[in-house]
C-alpha cells in the first residue's frame, strides 16, 4: 500500500528508517517562484531535533538536510524538492536486544504481523525521526502561506495544565523556554516535573496547541475532506498522539446552542469563536485553534515484560536515549502538519470557481 | 476541488443537497461476491431517520435507497454500485427567510465566500442528510468486513456521562432505548434532559463511542495513513463532530509510560488495551475503541441576530424541524464511516506482502 | 479496485450496467458558477445516442438526463453534480444465449476471471452504453472551457481514408452528415461502405480524429501527467480504442529533427506544428490534434465459435441490434473525454505559481 | 500540482533535474519480502545510460543508484524505497548559451509560460535523464512480477522497420546489437543508419515494441483504467513518445469483425490475438504486445532559429552530446514503465473478489 504521502496538490511523501542511510522526502506540488528561506528550515529542524535542551532525549543528530531538486537560484521552481538527512548517529548495537522481541505499545509486534519482516534496528520507520521530513515539508509550506501565522506551543505535561486559551496567552513567550510552553511558571514547573519523571526512569504524555492566524476565508471543503477532519488527519498522523480536539472540542458537548453559537459582527467575523474559524468544515477567518493529545513515550527506563517471537514473555531492560516527553520536540511537527494542510487548501480553493 | 469521495480502494462518492431532486452516491471498489442483505441496509437507514422517536427531529422522510447498479442476482459484482434516495419531504418554503441571511455558527457565510452561490434551501449541501448515503455504504462494508462487529452508542449528552469503559458495558442494551446508551438508567436521564432541552427551543452536544471487536491484526499504514488517523478524519467528516479521541485518549496524557503501556500475554493479546487496538499506526488485533464529540445543534428555535448579506445585523427566529440532540441519530453514522475504513484497510492490507 | 473515476480537480465517476435500472454518474469538483446550458448537453448525447441514424445499431434509447444535484437557479454550485439515464430499452431476454458462452473478443471471459460473477445481460459494465455519462460530464466540461474549442470528426472507415490534415478542412461539415467526416464525397463513400458491411453481417473499425483550439498556455506537467499522455489514457479508455497518436504521431518516426522541429515566430507561436501543440508534456497554445484508431465491433450477425463456461467450444449467432461501425457514435465521446481532461488541467495550472 | 508519481499502490515518485545535485525517487507500496537482486537493478541502468555505445550520445554518466531506505538484509520491508542517483558529469557551462533563448520543440518555452522560472541547465526536469529513476522503480517490479517477463526491442528506426510480429521473432537476439533490434541483418542496417543520421548532425525517431509474456488474467479495470489505458499513459510519458497503439493497433482499424475476433480455444487461449492480451481493459492471459512511437530528438548539430526570451528570433548552433536516435536507450525505459503498470494491476486485483 502506498500510503507514505500527504496532501493533494501540495503532496509530501517521505522515505526513511531511523538507521538506514538517510531519510527524506519529495515535496511535490510546491508553487514556482517561493524565495527559499533556508535559515528559517534548519530552525524549525532545530526546535525538532534531539540533544537540543536537558528535556529532551541526549542522542546527538545534526538534522543537516540536502536539498537536491526543486529549487534553483533561491527560488522553487514548480518541480518536485526532493531532499534528504543523513542518519549519522545510528548505534545499531543498541538494538540488537530487540531484534527477536517485541517492546509493549511500540509497533514491533504488528509490523511483524504486517509485513512478515521487521528492520529491527530503533524504531524502524515507525521511528519519530521520520517526522524531520516533514518539518523540512512545513517549513517551506510556511513560506508560501505568508501572512498565515501558525504557532503551536505546550499546553500540558502529565496533569500539569495551562487553564488559558490562546487569546489570553502571549504566545511570543513559548520558545523562550524549553518546555515550549507560553506561561513562564507553569512551564517551570512542567520542566521540573519532566525531569523528575526522567530520573524514574518514566515517561508521562502531554498537549500540544495549536493557533493558526490571518486565515484566508473558504479553505476545506465540504464534506469529507472538512478542514478541520485534514487537520485531525494530519495530527493523528504524528506518532504518540491520542487525540484531536477543535474549537470548543470536548467541552463543546456539554454546552447548549444558545451559548454555543458564535454569533456575528456586521463585516463576518464573530463575538466569541467555539466553532474554531471552522464552519461546515470551511474556514470562516477567525483564527484556527486545536488541541493534540500525545501520550506517554512507551519506552522507559525501567524493567517491563516484553514478548519474544517465540511467544515467550521475558524480560527487557530499556536502554537507549529517548524523551521523557515527547511534547517539546512535537511543537515544531504540528505546526509543519498545520502548514502541510493550509498551503494544500489554499491551492485546492483556486480551483471553487470559474 | 473534487472532494466527495472517501476511501482508496473501497470507496465512497456522495453527491446530493437536502432540498434537490435526490441524495445518493457510488460504492466504487466494492469485492464482487458478497451477498447484499438489503434488510440489513434498511435497518440502519431506520437508525438514522429522522422522525423516528419523539427525542429527535420530527421531519418525515422515508430514506428509501434505490440500488442502481453492481448488484445482480442479490451479490455484488465488482462493478460500482450506484444509488440514490429521493428527498421527498422538501418544503423549500421554510427556507426561503435564509435566502439572504447567514445563520450563526452554520456554513451559509463560508459556502458564498467559497462559490460565490448556494443552494439557501436548508442546508444544501451541508445539510446531514447527506450521511444517509454513508450509511449504506457503511451498510454493505459491515457486511464484506464479517466478522469484524461494530458498535456506535451514546456515552453523553451534555454533562450526563457513561463513567463505564465498553468492557464494562452490556452494548446489546444500546438499540434498546431511544438516546442509544447502553446503560439503561443514564439512558432515561438523558432522555428526559433532551425533551427538556427542547422544551427550552435548545440543543445540547454530546458523545458518540465506538467498540470494534475481532479486528484483524495488520489494518492501517506506519506513517500518514495510520489507522486511527484514517478513522480520526472519517468522524471528524461527519456534521457537528469537534473532537476525536482513541484508547486512552486525553486522559493517557496524564498518564506515566510506565502505568499506559499494555503488556503482552504470550498470544500477543495484552493485558490492558490503552492503545485502543492500535500501535504504531496499525491494529493489533485487541479491540479498537474511540470517542466523538459532538457539538449542540446549530439551529435552536430560539431568536437570534443572524448577519445578512449586505452586512447588516438582524433578528431571526429558528424554525423549522431541527433535532435538540443529535447523539442518537449519529450513532449509525459514526459506525458507516467506521465501516467504510476498515473495509479500505482490509483490501489495502492485501497488498502488504508478496 | 475503485478505478471508475477520472481526472483529480474536475472527476467524474460513473456507475451503471446496460440492462440494470440505470446508468449515471457523478461530476466532483465541476467549479461554481457556470451557468449551464442543458440543450448543448442533450445536443451531444444526441449525437451518442443508438437509432440516430440508418448507419448505426437500431437500439433506441431516449438517453434523457436528470440532473440529481450540484445545479441551482440553473447555475453550478461548487458542489458534485449527480445525474442518471434510466435503461428504458432493455430486453433482456436477447442476452440469455451469452449467460453461460464466452463471445470472442469480448470482455465476458476476462470478467468471469476477475471477479468471479458477471452481469451477463448485455455488455454489462463493459457496455458502451456507460460513455453516456462522460458525454454529459464532458459537456458540461466544454462550458466552463470556454472559449477553448473541441471537435471530433471521422478520418478513417475501415481502408477510406481522409488524407488531408485538420488545418486544410472545413470541419464545420462534419456534423452534416451521418458519418461525421468533414470531406463530403468521402463521407458519402464511408456512408455506402458501413451500409455494405451491415448488408454482410459484419463490422468495420475506424479513426476519429480531434483538434482542439484556443487552447491556454501551460496545460499539462513535466513528467508522469504530461497532456498527451493524459488524452491518451483518456482515449484509451474508450471501449474498443487500438491506438493514439497526436502531432505527427507515427509519421513523425520517420522524419529527421531538423525536419520534425516546429521553429518559432516571434510571438511564440510555431511555423508549423507537429508537435501538436504540446512541447515536454505542456500546451504552448498551438492546436492540439490527434487520431484516434477504434477497432471493428467484436459482436457480428455471423456465426462464430463461443467457448461455454464449461470448457467447451459452441456454435453461436451473433443477434440483438449493434453498430456496424463505432466511430460516427465515438466523435462525441472523444470530445468529451478530451473535454474532461482539459478541465482538469486548467483548474490544476491555477496551483502552478505562487 | 503534485504529479510527479505514478501508480496506485505500486507507486513511484520521481525527483531531480539533470544539473542539479541528484535525481532520484520514491518507491512506495512494494510489497514486503522481495529479495532485491542489485546486478539486475544496474543492468537496466546499465542498457539506458548514455555512454554506452557508439551509436548513442557519448556523455559519460555512471549512473550508479544509493538506495536510502525500505531494503533491509537484502530484502524489501513494504516500507517506502527511497533512493538517489547523483548529477556528475554535468558542465553547466554547455548550456549557458540557452539561458535566455528556447530551442525549438523543446520544452523551455513552455516551462516558461507556466511557471515563471526555469532551470535553464540542460533540460532541467524535461530532461530524459528523470528516466533513470524510472528504469530503479521497474527494475524491482520486474523482480516481484516474475515469472511474468517484459521484453522490449527497437522494431523501428526512420523508415526501416521491422516487418515481422514478435511471435516470428527470436527476441533474445534484441540485446546482442546496439540498436537493441532481434533481426541482426535490420539492426545492421539501423546503425549504420543512425551513424550516417549522426555525421550529418541530425536525429531520427524509431519505434520501440514491447512483449509481456505470462501475464495473469484479470489485470487491468473495466471503465477507465482499462489495462491498456493505463499502460498507453505510462509509454506516452516518456520523453519523445508521440504515439501508442497495442494488439492490432492502428492497422485494426482497416480489419472487419469477423476477421480480428479472436476465436477461442477450449482452455480459454485464442487462436489469434488481434487483442494483444487485453479484452474489456482486462488482460486474458494472452501475450500483450504494443509499439510506442518516438519522435526525432529536438536537439540536433545544426543551425536553427531560436526565440528569445524577448521575443526575437535568433539563430542557435545546436551543441552538447546528445543521442542520435533515442530508441536504443528507450527499450529499458518502455520495460520499466510497463512493469511498473503491471505490479500496480496485480496488486490492486487482490481487491477484487471477497
Amino acid at each position: 500500500m502506498a500510503s507514505n504521502s500527504f496532501g493533494i496538490l501540495y503532496r509530501l511523501t517521505t522515505f526513511g528508517e531511523s538507521h538506514g542511510p538517510a531519510i527524506g522526502g519529495i515535496i511535490d506540488g510546491c508553487p514556482a517562484g517561493i524565495s527559499v528561506n533556508f535559515d528559517a528550515i534548519q530552525r524549525d529542524l532545530d526546535r525538532r531535533k534531539p540533544g537540543q535542551s536537558s528535556i529532551v532525549t541526549q542522542r546527538k543528530e545534526p538534522d543537516e538536510v540536502e536539498f537536491l531538486s526543486g529549487i534553483f537560484e533561491g527560488k522553487t521552481t514548480g518541480t518536485p524538492i526532493g531532499f534528504s538527512i543523513r542518519n549519522t548517529n545510528q548505534k545499531s548495537q543498541d538494538y540488537s536486544h530487540i531484534k527477536a522481541q517485541y517492546r509493549p505499545s511500540h509497533a514491533d509486534y504488528v509490523y511483524d504481523e504486517k509485513y512478515g519482516i521487521r528492520d529491527y534496528r530503533g524504531g524502524g520507520r515507525s521511528s519519530a525521526r521520520e517526522t524531520a521530513s516533514r518539518v523540512v515539508a512545513g517549513a517551506i509550506a510556511k513560506q508560501f502561506l505568508h501572512p498565515i501565522s501558525i504557532q503551536a506551543y505546550v499546553s500540558a505535561v502529565g496533569s500539569i495544565q495551562l487553564e488559558k486559551g490562546p487569546e489570553q496567552l502571549d504566545l511570543t513567550l513559548a520558545e523562550k523556554n524549553l518546555v515550549r510552553c507560553p506561561d513562564p511558571q507553569l512551564a517551570a514547573k512542567m520542566e521540573d516535573y519532566i525531569k523528575q519523571v526522567r530520573k524514574e526512569g518514566d515517561t508521562v504524555g502531554g498537549v500540544v496547541s495549536c493557533v493558526i492566524k490571518n486565515v484566508s476565508k473558504g479553505l476545506g471543503a465540504p464534506v469529507f475532506d472538512k478542514l478541520h477532519a485534514v487537520l485531525g488527519h494530519a495530527m493523528l498522523s504524528i506518532n504518540a498522539v491520542k487525540g484531536f480536539e477543535y474549537g470548543s472540542g470536548f467541552n463543546g458537548v456539554k454546552m447548549k446552542g444558545s451559548e454555543h453559537n458564535d454569533l456575528y459582527h456586521e463585516d463576518g467575523t464573530t463575538l466569541t469563536n467555539r466553532s474554531g474559524g471552522v464552519q461546515g468544515g470551511i474556514s470562516n477567518g477567525m483564527d484556527i485553534y486545536f488541541n493534540v493529545a500525545f501520550k506517554p513515550v512507551a519506552t522507559i527506563m525501567q524493567k517491563q515484560d516484553a514478548l519474544t517471537k517465540e511467544g515467550k514473555i521475558v524480560e527487557m531492560q530499556g536502554k537507549g536515549r529517548h524523551d521523557p516527553c515527547v511534547v517539546p520536540r512535537a511543537v515544531p511537527i504540528v505546526e509543519a502538519m498545520a502548514a502541510l494542510v493550509l498551503a494544500d487548501f489554499t491551492l485546492l480553493k483556486r480551483a471553487d470557481k470559474i
